[in-house]
């Protein structure tokens, strides 16, 4: 987050201002409705002439509230796309429902992941019952590379979607990356410990549009001192039954637009 | 939409292309959740290479989703933000079901504006029961100056507010402008013609805070041609009583950030 790198699609040319005010707005959330000009500068790693046009700006466009007292709030102009983000993105009350039954057996964070571009997206996600959580946020863009719900979205992308994210990641290899695709496929769930972030574990299955494709990731996923070996098949057979059970009763009006 | 205004704080700088950005996601709601790449360059007045390169870098963002046959909808990164922008923004249910009682005193379409610096948004609205509507977009932020609802929050702004408002606005003057206010609060409304938009029309009255500052305005708008000497008077009758019992019950939640 602090600074801008340079090999990122979101450092591309003149629009590195709009990754830039993104990346501000991301750092209001539940925990921090509000956030000090001290703060955004510390967490931004920005000058603070910079946060202040950046604020100024997002200010004129109404999606962030000067509070006067060098604090400032998310602004009421994201109600612009509230109703449509949720009638296009969300899912429906039973699949939520079904996340919720995979939580309660499995007791780690379920996300339901689909794929953007190069990016894998959460769109929808239910926390788990313990205190350490694996911690993803909602609607921000993860790396298509790393972890068992990105293995799962590359089973359902194309040849030519694997070689433009090898082509943006040198550390990858084509080929390498074209067999594990295809083993994870075949065994239709993932496991992954320490790919996304060090510490972390996952599992996830896929979910599968009504003419069979993939179209979203199911994961369970939290420290890899509870992914055990002894109780990772467990996971694995809540986490495959839950994706089944949802791809059986579809995912809701998002469908769509998958 | 078309030309970036030089004057507007929204061309301000290197952060021009934040703006077009907002005003590219803007053209995406309920009745247009995708574009073309056409109807995106027709709309924008940018040259096409220009869109392209706003569309991938909002879509590395997880805010555009490209559908791969040269349309595009809004994407999933709104996400981030849905939960954290109803929580803070939405106005509680009994406020919305005084501002629908409002509609079918009036049939007129009522919205609840707030100030946010500059400009005026609405954060709720209930459309009128007839099919001729004044269009205004809930979260979008509209000029301070005109209209009656924002005669209304200018009563609650400081004299700060206004001078810097006739600042950005030469064909306003200061002291004049300070009179109408003056006015408008002793009166307890204000009726507009024509201010915002040519035929538009708006009766509009305050929400106070529970220690008594103006923290809203509730307005029904429509054409001129329903707001008629013989009406009018009716129009404001019901719109001032809403107002009075929002003020009442409270605004809900959003208070805290008024």
């Amino acid at each position: 987050m602090a600074e801008t790198d340079t090999t990122s699609p979101r450092a591309d040319g003149g629009v590195r201002s709009i990754a830039r005010a993104v990346e501000m707005l991301e750092l209001f959330d539940k925990e921090h409705p509000t956030r000090t000009l001290r703060e955004l500068v510390t967490l931004t790693g920005l000058p603070k002439t910079t946060v202040v046009r950046l604020l100024a700006t997002l200010d004129s466009l109404g999606l962030i509230l000067d509070r006067g007292d060098s604090t400032y709030g998310l602004g009421a102009g994201f109600l612009r796309w509230v109703t449509l983000a949720q009638s296009l993105w969300e899912v429906s009350a039973d699949t939520r429902q079904k996340m919720t039954q995979l939580v309660d057996t499995c007791g780690e964070t379920v996300n339901l992941y689909i794929r953007q571009d190069l990016n894998r997206v959460s769109i929808a996600q239910v926390e788990g019952t313990t205190t350490v959580r694996s911690v993803v946020e909602v609607g921000v863009p993860y790396a298509l590379a790393s972890g068992a719900a990105a293995k799962i979205l590359l089973t359902g992308a194309s040849e030519a979607v694997i070689h433009n994210l090898v082509h943006t990641r040198p550390d990858l290899d084509f080929e390498h990356l074209m067999r594990e695709v295809a083993s994870i496929k075949e065994a239709g769930y993932s496991v992954t410990h320490g790919e996304r972030e060090l510490g972390a574990s996952a599992v996830a299955a896929p979910i599968f549009s009504s003419d069979g494709r993939v179209i979203a990731a199911l994961s369970a996923s939290g420290p890899t001192s509870r992914f055990t070996a002894d109780r990772v098949g467990r996971y694995v057979d809540a986490v495959t039954e839950a994706a089944a059970s949802i791809t059986a009763a579809g995912l809701g009006n998002v469908e769509v637009f998958l």
